[in-house]
């Protein structure tokens, strides 16, 4: 079968589609023919040599495809259709999932789309309520709106949590497009202060829940924004990584809860329970189109070059995908 | 009545005890002809003028006594021996407690075993129990072992999680202390490097909680020794607030969760729930002395300024306390 590879640790140039062996199956797996793929932030790293998560030379982490072999796990069956995590090996012609992460794709949704949901939707998910721990009501500020994660949790804590959500994106085109998902206020943070802007709308209070993908350059501003109590959660560090002075007493008097995460290296069952969780509260609501996965645009897995560079340059609002077969 | 306040902020020669007014009674309030009341590094710095939790100008926030006035509250008669928390005013001849937060003195404790519990039990409770979620069989790190607080994070953290507990303190009549409360290593932090020993005592693992009171002078060796996810709370900076160089990347890649915690501020419920809590989990215990209240010396109340001096010498090993009427 073909797959893609970096050819050396490098640029999005290094991606090739070639001949690679057959995923093997273990107990526990589904054979899965995949018919998308879609693109993660890791797998960028994963190209670059950067992080050694995942040891199958195949790039990417999501899939959406057809049961091929269903391997004993009686709650699939060969055909059907299903969506999730793999352990590296996404970008190819077959890949293995352990079952107990899959998910059915609902009747409604094409491979394309499914192929937007996992990541997204379980890193959201576990930001905002297994680690963010938001409440009915309460305020969550969302940086990189238009981003694929972002655009996930805008949905989930308006959704779920009827949350108030303020979110930052660097663009009109994409300030509305979080709007029209259902940002309560939108922020250009190339025009205003965010922090003080966050600070107007919640009564100078701040905001319940960060979601945190920027790091360093946003260290001051968020805590800033952030109320007493807070639960700040780091996903990424888009904006650098080292902060030159953090201050713990701030932390004390706020009761800053500050968590970093990640969802690749997590256990197997780790991904299981959240997928569990995360579809127990959200399948039907993705069945009737409550909630929508989000693609920006798809590309044939002969191009992942190509949706590589597009990440990079930033462009996307939701998912880049790639299809397959 | 008669209370200890700061002529001035400033040094514990400041500290005078002299006639004051009598405490309001409020609804919902016992009022408490006090026999003991504890010293706390919050006092400190309301005698130095530095925080302003409390309005009472009357130091200190935690007392023991007898009931004065139930006020109406079914739970207390006249004549009751209590102990616990007070917003401020505890260093006096007579003090208001909000009733849900008063706990009745085990008959086996004397007023002044029990001025000792309330802060540093309720802290450490908090801590390990609330922020921590320290789980039975894990592993925590205690720093300053035989303070008032980590003389009662021993015993919480042996008593009620069966966890195996390390701590640090800074001589060998402190560790031996430690010890025999029950902690599993205890390490001398001047002869030797913390981090490593701990690696060496969790085969290379870490530990899953740390309690860190010291906060800068020992950031990088408490990140080294933390497990992957795990819980670290920061109760106090004892050795510096500013920490020159974070990594929020090492944050993620451990996903570590770092948590700021102060108790005199926090709420009056929040408090009361605490408190119930602690009482529900240990009331047993305290009774027939399987968890002890840890009383280094007593002084008394006209020697207020002398028991600010011991605890700034750092000579204690649990907790001071001052004997009124």
């Amino acid at each position: 079968m073909k797959g893609v590879i970096a050819k050396e640790p490098g640029g999005a140039e290094q991606l090739v589609y070639t001949d690679m062996p057959h995923p093997e199956l273990q107990h526990g797996d589904l054979l899965i023919k995949v018919h998308a793929a879609a693109v993660n932030r890791t797998d960028i790293l994963n190209r670059e040599g950067k992080v050694g998560y995942v040891e199958n030379p195949i790039i990417g982490v999501e899939i959406s495809g057809e049961v091929i072999d269903p391997n004993g796990n009686d709650d699939f069956k060969t055909g059907d259709r299903v969506m999730g995590l793999v352990n590296g090996g996404a970008y190819a012609e077959y890949a293995v999932m352990p079952a107990n992460r899959a998910m059915h794709i609902p009747d409604s949704l094409s491979y394309t789309d499914a192929a937007a949901i996992p990541e997204v939707f379980l890193t959201a998910y576990q930001t905002l309520n297994w680690i963010g721990k938001l409440q009915k009501n309460e305020t969550v500020l969302i940086h990189a709106g238009a981003s694929g994660v972002g655009t996930a949790a805008i949905q989930l804590a308006k959704r779920l949590s009827d949350a108030k959500v303020i979110v930052t994106a660097g663009s009109e085109r994409k300030l509305e497009f979080c709007r029209q998902l259902g940002a309560d206020i939108a922020i250009n943070y190339k025009k205003v202060s965010f922090d003080q802007e966050v600070l107007k709308a919640t009564d100078q209070k701040g905001v319940n829940v960060i979601l945190d993908f920027v790091g360093s350059a946003y260290w001051d501003k968020n805590y800033a924004s952030i109320a007493i109590d807070g639960r700040w959660v780091l996903i990424g560090v888009l904006g650098g990584s080292t902060v030159k002075k953090v201050r713990l007493m701030d932390l004390m008097k706020k009761r800053v809860q500050l968590t970093g995460t990640l969802l690749t290296p997590r256990s197997d069952d780790y991904k299981s329970e959240l997928t569990k969780d995360l579809i127990s509260q959200t399948n039907q609501m993705f069945e009737n189109g409550t909630i929508k996965p989000i693609v920006d645009t798809i590309f044939s897995i002969e191009e992942a070059y190509k949706a590589h560079q597009w990440m990079e340059q930033n462009k996307n609002i939701g998912k880049i995908v790639l299809t397959i077969n």
